[in-house]
């Protein structure tokens, strides 16, 4: 060995012994130097990921097997010497688990067919084999028009209510990252709008497949069977938004769109083929509430308030719910290890959570503003959507005592590709602070601040009440055009180099607000807004 | 209705009189104009397409399916009113058929997995439970080794034995057509080249899953899986290529790429998952004989000879075989209905050929070539890929009576995307006869005539002995990226307003080819090349 290199080789152990040993640093660019190093040269956060997505799979609300991650979790956040780890429990409803199914074309011919069942559709007790019936709705507004049409012929059958719509050309990449031109085009301030009739219609709109279910099950029909909105052997399980203490009346089942336009195909043709549906699952009522997880590093200054992030632990049923949320869930944790490893000691204290019921109206994180934050006037019996457009337009937003300690919020939800920048959801007093925050990872492309505001996750509730939460920019991979709740939602999709960035900064934000002289500027406590256009008049059919 | 109005109306009854009652004026352009007039606005091609790929489904030859598909082909040449329709049987082997098949995941949690049958698999005997094993044999050549590795260890185990590799990041799009440049890319004169090691080692790669199928028996393994190639959950069925006389040794799957590694992960840090596997498949003797289908539209002039149109027949297992090849065959059956319903009387015999055990080495018209044009000195025990390279590589050449009869040979097998032009095939004689019968076509995009060669499909044996056998330029669609050979390959991804077209432009090529003054410029009779580099070395490993 050359004196040079045993000069390296020197520097290498010194280096490891600053590594090994937690660096505790008051100084912020050391500390971020610190989370950088245990966060991209010691990452669990695909071993995470993987023990999550792999090893216990998709976790609905209030399932058996969200139960059976939850107790992971919260044992993960002990074993981190996380304090404070606890569950919070909020009123939700019947749990819903599968255990098994299957769809299979019997004539004229034979064909597994690709199939997810519908979540909260009841089981079909063992196989049903009937004819099926080509039924489509079209547009819900067509309903009770369709009903008249329908009444009487649909008996004995699997009725199809879909159209089956045409193969779509995917012509565009399925798979991209951002480039700074796109990130650009969200660099802008949201006029804020306010439509009451376009909450209402939405809430409409959900409500229906509950209505179409009743009454497919009061004809006699045996089964319902949709279409996938996606092609490409992709499937879901989508098609019922949960509304507390109800479920689907008949079995439902959602057919990839292939084997479904095969079925539209041949019953045009020729007699309508038979298939054969089963589905093994089990409603649950030993609880009707759903668990949000916690855990803390304990700010030294009490009087300081907290800085938090979050994702939602829930999931849908397709898959294993990586990108949708196991992704955000892994981050989460994964930041808490990196800041528990690092043994810090930030003077706001900063929390971990875990949120149930996001893919149900962000009914986790809304349960947890209602506890610590604030109250808006909701009926508490509304749920699903109709609590969401609910809570989201009630007036006046009533403060508790903890609504001026939450200092900041970080949110992820948007897949497992790398952290890109922030939105400052229109807050643009408080750019300057976290664009200083994110400044160290301009060479990990992570610095952009843009001004947009975004919806769909549960920072939401949190802005609509006038508080900090924020919502990362991450490079979409192909969550929108493949993975989104599809049975591709597996930990295959998610890139081990995005995670462990993704957490790293996750880390390095809470550790700067945990421990800036100054909290991030809010903006005034909303008010009730008039509508954007006083003059509009509705369509009806919309 | 004003005059203009009903002169109008009036020239509409003029053309709906002279459409409905064929049209047989001598006229090239008139017959070009009728080809067209009734491959357009009369299509059957799609009502075609459906009846073979929803109605009878996959048709690997010589199974039953392909054998209720050549029925109702046949029944339909007849109906259509083309003379000498009939079949003629060559030597393949067994037929294997499939009748359900399915794998779960059952610890450390269930699972449907997406999974197909390897073709030509023994069937399960019901369902397999085992615990898995990961015993990837990496390169083929490295068997020996792995071999030595794994002995004694794999009994009682379902053994996967690919590598996992990484999920792929498609940043192309899926879907695409051809634009001028990537056309005139094919516009070049490919030098002819001869690597006789070349051939040898493709024929060793081929035969290596039969040697891994058996040791795997012979070590008391319970079945293989391996992964399938591509990812998104499609699925193929590949892995094997069939040899007459044998079978796969041990029931072996492919496996959806998710679900392959998530077993890869989850035995990597815990317990190896169980799993159970079924396969309900049959091996049929009945017949060793596979069939290819022919109609003719018999010519004028017996001495003129004849042109012939033709796709292969057979398909791959997974999905309906639609792109691959229903779409090709489905334009022989339209462009043989558009020109039956002319009532055209060429000069030249047309006839229409579906092939058989194209998927297996091009055997059926391999077996046409040995019946009717040529002969090469090759081993009649010789299967598949062996017979292939074979045959390719066998000299001389000896043509038989009917060799000079063939004047031109249209194949089509690239799927379901329009014609976009034609490969000449080196033959740059033949270019301005090509290019005159497409130049009709110019304004559907269809009229390019590039030199370049191609593979794989047949109109390659032809080529090979001197004959003027060629294939379609088509748009690619998502032929490759996903639909070939895999579950998505059915009647969906195909587009009516491409197979009528291609249709069309068959029936017209044909009918030029028929009635042309002039027969194709024919290449010499191919002899023995000498090896393009004399010099080279093989690497053993390669």
């Amino acid at each position: 060995m050359s004196k040079s290199g045993l000069l390296a080789a020197a520097a290498l152990c010194a280096l490891a012994a600053v590594s090994s040993a937690p660096v505790l640093a008051d100084a912020s660019d050391a500390q971020v130097n610190a989370v950088i190093d245990e966060g991209l040269n010691r990452s669990e956060a695909m071993t995470t990921a993987s023990a999550l997505m792999d090893g216990i799979g998709p976790r609905l609300t209030n399932s058996e097997n969200y139960r059976r991650a939850a107790d992971w979790a919260v044992a993960r956040f002990q074993s981190m010497g996380l304090q404070n780890v606890h569950r919070e429990g909020f009123d939700f409803g019947l749990g819903w688990n599968v255990d098994s199914y299957r769809a299979t074309m019997i004539a004229p011919r034979r064909i597994e067919m690709t199939v997810m069942p519908v979540a909260w559709s009841p089981p079909t007790n063992g196989t049903l084999r009937a004819p099926i019936i080509i039924a489509p709705v079209g547009n819900p507004g067509r309903f009770e028009l369709w009903k008249q049409e329908w009444k009487g012929k649909l008996a004995g059958k699997i009725v199809l209510t879909s159209l089956p719509g045409t193969t779509q050309e995917p012509t565009k990449p399925l798979f991209r990252r951002l480039d700074d031109k796109e990130i650009g085009e969200a660099d802008k301030f949201d006029l804020p709008s306010f439509d009451p009739a376009a909450m209402d219609r939405r809430v409409k709109r959900v409500t229906y497949p509950l209505d179409l279910s009743r009454f497919l099950k009061d004809e006699g029909a045996l089964a319902q069977v949709k279409i996938s909105y996606r092609d490409g052997k992709l499937v879901h399980g989508e098609g019922y938004n949960y509304r507390p203490g109800e479920t689907l009346a008949l079995p439902a089942f959602e057919l990839a769109a292939e084997d479904y336009r095969r079925l539209v195909r041949l019953a045009k043709t020729g007699p309508a083929s038979e298939i054969e549906l089963s589905l093994a699952a089990r409603f649950d009522d030993s609880t009707l509430q759903a668990q949000n997880l916690f855990g803390d590093i304990v700010g030294s200054d009490p009087k300081a308030g907290y800085v938090m992030a979050g994702g939602h632990f829930d999931s849908w049923i397709a898959g294993d719910g990586a990108a949708d949320n196991g992704a955000g869930s892994a981050v989460v944790m994964e930041a808490a290890r990196i800041l528990s490893r690092l043994g810090v000691k930030p003077r706001r204290t900063i929390r971990f959570a875990l949120w149930a019921g996001e893919e149900q109206g962000l009914l986790g994180s809304r349960a947890y503003i209602e506890q610590h934050l604030a109250t808006r006037p909701v009926d508490p019996k509304l749920g699903g959507i109709a609590a969401y457009a609910a809570w989201a337009n009630a007036w006046p937003i009533t403060p508790k005592a903890g609504y001026n300690d939450l200092k900041a919020y970080f949110n992820l939800d948007n897949g497992g590709g790398k952290v890109r920048g922030i939105y400052a959801e229109n807050n643009i007093a408080a750019e300057p602070m976290l664009k200083k925050w994110l400044s160290p990872f301009d060479g990990m492309g992570a610095s952009r601040v843009v001004t947009s505001k975004t919806g769909g996750t549960d920072h939401v509730f949190m802005q609509a009440i006038g508080l900090p939460g924020y919502q990362f920019i991450q490079d979409p991979l192909d969550y929108d055009s493949r993975v989104h709740h599809s049975n591709l939602d597996t930990l295959d999709h998610m890139r081990g180099d995005d995670l462990r960035q993704a957490a790293t900064i996750m880390a390095a934000m809470l550790l700067q607000a945990a421990n800036s002289d100054k909290d991030l500027p809010r903006q005034p406590l909303p008010t009730k807004p008039v509508p954007t256009d006083p003059f509009k008049v509705t369509d009806p059919d919309e």
